[in-house]
Parts: C-alpha cells; structure tokens; sequence
C-alpha cells in the first residue's frame, strides 16, 4: 500500500529517475573487484531515491534538463549511500533495511574504502557542472554531515542532553542532505535566488519532519518492518526525540545505562519497548513532525505556481506521514 | 643535514609556505573536540609540505597569486592527510614518523571520521577556484588514492605479483598526488596546456621515484630513522620493489608466508633485513628511481626559462636522493 503510494508520486518523474539510476550504477563501478561487489550490494538494496527526487523536483522551478541534472542528482544519492556504508562502521551494525551491511558481509575496512570511493565518485560528479555554489553546497553538505557523525558518537549513551542537541544532530544528519538536494536542484537549474531559499528552506523542513519520524519508527514498527530489531537506535545509544520527551523516566535511565555496558536482555528491551509505545511521547514527537511539515508546505506555497507544487506537498506529505 | 638542505629548498618559498600552514590550521578546525584534537595532532606532527611546495613552484610559470593558489594548496595537502589517517586504519598502524597515529591514541571510527573531515574540508576549500578543471582534477585524485589503498589491500601478502602491479599500485598511491599537485597549481595559474602537461609529467616522474625511495628507505634506514621497526611494509604484506628485485628468493618468500599468519620473530625481521640489505635489490631499485628522475628532469629542460626551473631541479633531486 505504502509503496504503491509511492510509486504514485514517483509517476511523472519516472523516466528520469531510470536514468539516474543507470548513471548510479556507472558511478559505482570499479576495477576492484571487493569495491564493485560492495557497491553492486548496495545498489541493488534499493533505496527510495528520495534526494535525487528532491533535486529533480526543485529543477522544475528553473531551466530543467535530465542530462544536466544528473550530474547533480547522481552525487546527492552517492553522498547518502557513502554515508550509510560509514554509519555502519560508526554503530557496528550488521543488518540495513534486512540486507547484512558491507561492513558485515566484507569488514570494516572495505566498508571505509568503499565510503571512500562513493564520495569520491560524488565529487567527480559534480565537477561536471561548471556553477560553483554546487560545489561549495555540496562540499559543506559533506563535511556537515560528517560532523553530525561526531557529535553523533560524541552524544551516544550521554543523559544529560536536551532537544537543543538533538534537533542540531538531525539537522547535520539527515536535514542537511535532502536541504542540498533541493537547493543543488535549484542552483544547477538556474532558478532565481529568492525561490532557491525557498525550496532549501522546504527540503530542510521535510527532512527535519523525516528523521523524526524515522527515529518514532524505531520504536513502533515490527522487526520485520524495520529489518532490524525495533528499539535498535536506544540499543545502540542513540537517544531520539520520543526518548527525550519522555525525560527521566527511571526506567529508561536505568535502560540506558545497561545498553552502554552491553547488558540489555531480549526482555529488557521489549520492556523499554511497552514502555516508550505506552508514553505520550510517541504522539508528541510525531506533533512536532507535524509542525515542521507545516513549515515546509508553507514555503510550498510561497513558490510560483508551478504543477511540480502539488508533487512537492505529497511528496512532504508522503514522508511525513509514512508508515514505515 | 638533510633538514638544513630541505630549509633552504623552500627558502623563496617560505613566506608561501607559512601561509598555506596557517590555512591548513584554519581548515582542520572542528566544532567536535576529538576531530579537533586529531587534526591538531596531524598537523603538529609536521611534514614536508612537499604537495603545496609542488603548487607552487608549479604556478610560477603562469600568474602566481598566493591569495588564489592557497585554494589549491591546501586542499592537496589535506587530501595527503587525510589519506594517511584512512590508510593507519587499513594497516592498523600504532606509529607513524615517531608519533602515535590517531586510529591508536583514539580508534578506527574517530580515524575514519576525521579523515572524512579533512577530505570533506578539502573539497571545500577547492570549491573557492571556479576553474571547473581544478575540481575534476581533484576528485579523479581522491578515487584514484582510493582505487589505490584498495588495490594494495588486494595485493597484500600476494606472492604472484609482478613490477607492473607494484608500479600499478605507487602510482595511484603517491604519484597521483604529485602529479595532481603539479597539474592542479598550473591550472589554476593558467599555464598553457602543453607546459602544463609537461608540469603534470614532471610530478608523476617525481612521484615515482618518492615511492621508490620510500620504499628502499624501509629496509636501510634504521629504526629511529624511520620512527617505527625497519621492514615494517614487508611485515604488513606490502611487496615493494626491491623485494620483488629479489624475486623468488626462497627465505623471502617463506618470511612473507610467516608475516601473513602475524608469526615473524623479531630475529627473523632481523635477518630479512640483512638479506635484504646485502643483497643487489637495494642498488637496482635506486637505480629504477633514477631512472624515472631523469624523466622528470627531462621534462623541466623542455619548460619555459624561468628561476623557478632550478628549484624543480633541487626538490625533484632531494626527493629522489634523500636519506630519510
């Protein structure tokens, strides 16, 4: 249901998206074999393609031309895939979205030098377009990201940390990819200084609204939805909005403090599950996804009109809402 | 003696080279305190600064700007640090030049990610050149170091190698990033095409005869020189040129075998190197280096009279004729 949804809103942009994809597939070969078959792995685990979506989309309110954008939309998607293979390496994961992670499959030195090459395969990319904003938005994309790495780890585990930390943790983590896409999209097509913000501003509202919706997944979606066991981000001591907004809780104090020292039992985390799922918090972070995506449609509507506007808002709409 | 030489090599440069080494203080500076106490640990612990000083020397030939050439500086020596930060993680090296790497006074993830750092800030700093050839040049080098490391991890420990893979694997693992350096300060200073080429020749052949050096210089200096135990690269796998000077030799051979398993007694390191040292490989691959020095001196000949040709000269000789 979800992904016919989904393929709904992908409709008009089809063609294009094959063609991205084509392109991904070329970026991602390489002589070695270790790095073809890693990439090749991570490829054919899919992906919604959202950032080149995004990319495509923001084009529309300029000069769009697919065999231009492409060297834009291509290293948006690289630069997330690149940054999934490291985040693996960061959190130790073994499982993405029911496929082992390359880190698992191969080590975490071929997951390090596959990142490696994916980011280098972004920035050849790109050094196709000529205008160089897209550079310098990608560049700091790159490195923003990266340091929402760190703080990432640096955070992991640590009770003292407010909504403050969070909302800045998830805006170098995921808002600031899909804020790029739109951006990036707008700048390679030319589009005017005034609407360019616009949409920026959009995509970093919908990606804010994304993440946090991601991270409220995490903890009601089944195992099998997610891939992975739920409540995996609190395991792993990634403390999330829900966790936040229900602060203190004893209970989930004292589970953090075991998951630090690996002692979590499979009851254990069932019991924090029953817990977090019962809260309020639940409804209170999706309140606050909510309020971003309200934020993002209404720069929506501040657009030109345009008939990517009404794709744009489902497209919101659909990520805001999705259900897993 | 060789610090004194290599002082007065930059003398001209000096002033230049302070610059780009308060730029690179500039660009290594993170928010996160562990990124940034890793990169002030990178920087503290110096180097030559022999890329930037291939920048530049190879801008004098058209119109030198340092306040434009440091955009191209300081993101070739970014990308040699963060390459050997990475590269630490892919040999589990603990000691690099006397000093403990990063991956060992912290770990792998703060390694990988302060690499990540670097080369994100690397291309950031690139992205302030509008010459779109700059950027290309750029990223062909980051996925080529990368194809690089990846083909050294294949060839680790592999007994059927031949010259032709290790001069595969030098070229992409040092030369590249002299060669791009050369390239890169040309381009920006809009040298002509053909003297440009001519610089980029100039880099790779240099570049080829570093590595050369680099790699006898493993086997004779000694192990205060070199800041870690002589014979460290066979020791880790990697068959370097003299080593497959002496193809076939059968205590080698078996040394190699024992690496790979991690069972080689210091007394064995201890022999290896005396067979190594007393043997003609030492002698044949100088000459190889010389070889490809020549080249690279033949290559300034045919540059335009300028002052900075006698300076090509000096480094290129340094280079190839150094002691440590």
């Amino acid at each position: 249901m979800e992904k016919m949804k989904l393929k709904m809103l992908y409709s008009d942009f089809k063609p294009d998206i094959d063609i991205i994809e084509k392109e991904l597939e070329k970026a991602l070969y390489s002589t070695s074999n270790v790095v073809n078959d890693a990439s090749l792995h991570l490829l054919h685990a899919g992906g919604k393609r959202i950032r080149p979506l995004f990319v495509l989309m923001s084009a529309k309110f300029g000069q769009y031309n697919i065999e231009r954008m492409k060297y834009a939309a291509v290293p948006l998607e690289l630069i997330h895939m690149g940054s999934l293979v490291h985040d693996d390496v960061i959190d130790h994961s073994d499982m993405r979205r029911g496929r082992p992670t390359v880190r698992s499959q191969w080590n975490n030195r071929v997951a390090m030098l596959t990142g490696n090459f994916i980011f280098g395969r972004a920035i050849q990319y790109v050094s196709h377009i000529e205008n160089p904003k897209a550079h310098q938005i990608l560049a700091r994309t790159m490195v923003e990201i990266c340091n929402g790495e760190i703080i990432q780890i640096e955070d992991k585990y640590r009770l003292n940390q407010n909504l403050k930390d969070y909302f800045r943790r998830i805006k170098r983590k995921t808002a600031i990819l899909i804020e790029s896409s739109c951006e990036v999209g707008a700048v390679v097509a030319n589009v005017d200084p005034v609407n360019t913000k616009r949409l920026k501003r959009f995509g970093y509202y919908v990606g804010m609204s994304y993440q946090i919706v991601d991270d409220v997944l995490d903890f009601i979606s089944t195992d099998k939805q997610l891939g992975k066991p739920a409540g995996s981000d609190l395991l792993q001591g990634n403390i999330t909005l829900p966790i936040l907004l229900m602060k203190d809780h004893p209970k989930i104090t004292r589970f953090i403090e075991r998951a630090s020292k690996g002692l979590v039992t499979e009851e254990e985390r069932k019991e924090m599950l029953k817990i977090v799922r019962s809260s309020d918090a639940i409804e209170k972070a999706l309140k606050i996804s909510d309020q971003y995506l309200a934020k993002a449609m209404k720069e929506v509507e501040q657009l030109p009109e345009n008939p990517v506007k009404k794709k744009l808002k489902e497209v919101a709409l659909f990520i805001g809402k999705r259900k897993f």
